[in-house]
């Protein structure tokens, strides 16, 4: 899955562990990825969670995508820093399920919370 | 403030139209900004927010940050969608104002629906 | 379905308005309904604009249950206060499908916005 | 503060523990507190985890309340059902702080997971 998701290969994502409903992913923070502040613009935090969720809403075999999801912003993220987000299942039925997902900073400071609820096709990963 | 926005630009953000507290932003989705199932990445919707949020919060001349923010996904997003994105104030106190995003595409379709709660500080925009 | 809501009509709710996928509801609040502050409790304005959603979402026949659901508390309510809750449809699919409530007070001031996103059951209501 | 709480009382909320950032309460669901399918209502959960929420942000002293929240319902809740909340601090500035709830029924189910976000004010409680 990763291997086409073309947006994640840009943020750099690298998986460190995988199972089935969790994964720790790790990036780092480009200039590039900067807002007007001088800091990570917001959707680079909530693309890398966003990330951590569709890898282990995935791990399932079926297709899960993301239907409504929060992101608490907790602190500024600087450019160069490390971060890593480990995705947790809470809940799963057989049509939605529910995944946090702790982003920290090479600290291990929690910088973003980030919650996510998708939605599971029939469709199958071959 | 979006001069100096560098991820705003590489997402080929054009502000349409702004005032106080309110903005109307422009993007076009690329190749570069799908995930695994080759539609746009949920990161791409909510950055996009995230920016009309930033314009229209920090439109008062206060510096404000984004501390909660949620979107729901409504509509999958395709590589050379133009996405519209409309910031509306629903409420603003002296430390703290909400507002919502309405992203749209090309048809007029709303895809994403976003929320969002930023923290004002007491340092002014030269 | 409101004659079965016990816990609705604890609150006094009176439907004014209702359609497919929208309703108005109006409710006083009484001072069994007050937090430490002696204002209303939070649970009373989301319990209150969670009953809209419930009558908007079910409004199409089949039975819609609220999965996810976020609100923000803008303005103190007080003992007294008369609340009306206007809810929206956003967005609706045949599995899932999203809806805004605005709770507004009796001088018009946005007192609490709301957003929910609800599952649909194949289950119809007779 | 949960002396003037009426509405907590109402619920028949029972602080089993309490320390600085965080609590974990108790209450049983009544035949009063159910919706329309005769489960308990969405209103009920998220006024548990509310009051949570309030006595946990509240130990440092300083008056916090709730301004950005959000409740996944997981599982239905059953008239009967003995719940617990457990409020956990995730983050905390001068002026904002983040935390979450966990709301669990008498078999250890996660029936509902609740994040919130207060504002902190300069005045202390006496």
């Amino acid at each position: 899955m990763y291997d086409h998701d073309a947006f994640s290969q840009w943020l750099g994502i690298k998986i460190l562990s995988f199972g089935t409903g969790s994964c720790l992913i790790e990036m780092v923070v480009r200039g590039e990825m900067t807002n007007g502040f001088g800091i990570a613009h917001g959707g680079i935090s909530y693309a890398f969670a966003d990330s951590a969720l569709a890898f282990a809403s995935n791990s399932h075999g079926f297709q899960a995508v993301s239907i409504e999801t929060s992101i608490s912003h907790l602190k500024a993220i600087q450019v160069g820093d490390c971060l890593q987000a480990q995705a947790t299942e809470k809940a799963r039925t057989r049509k939605t399920a529910l995944y946090e997902v702790e982003v920290k900073n090479q600290e291990g400071t929690l910088v973003a919370l980030f919650k996510g609820t998708v939605f599971i096709k029939d469709k199958q990963w071959v």
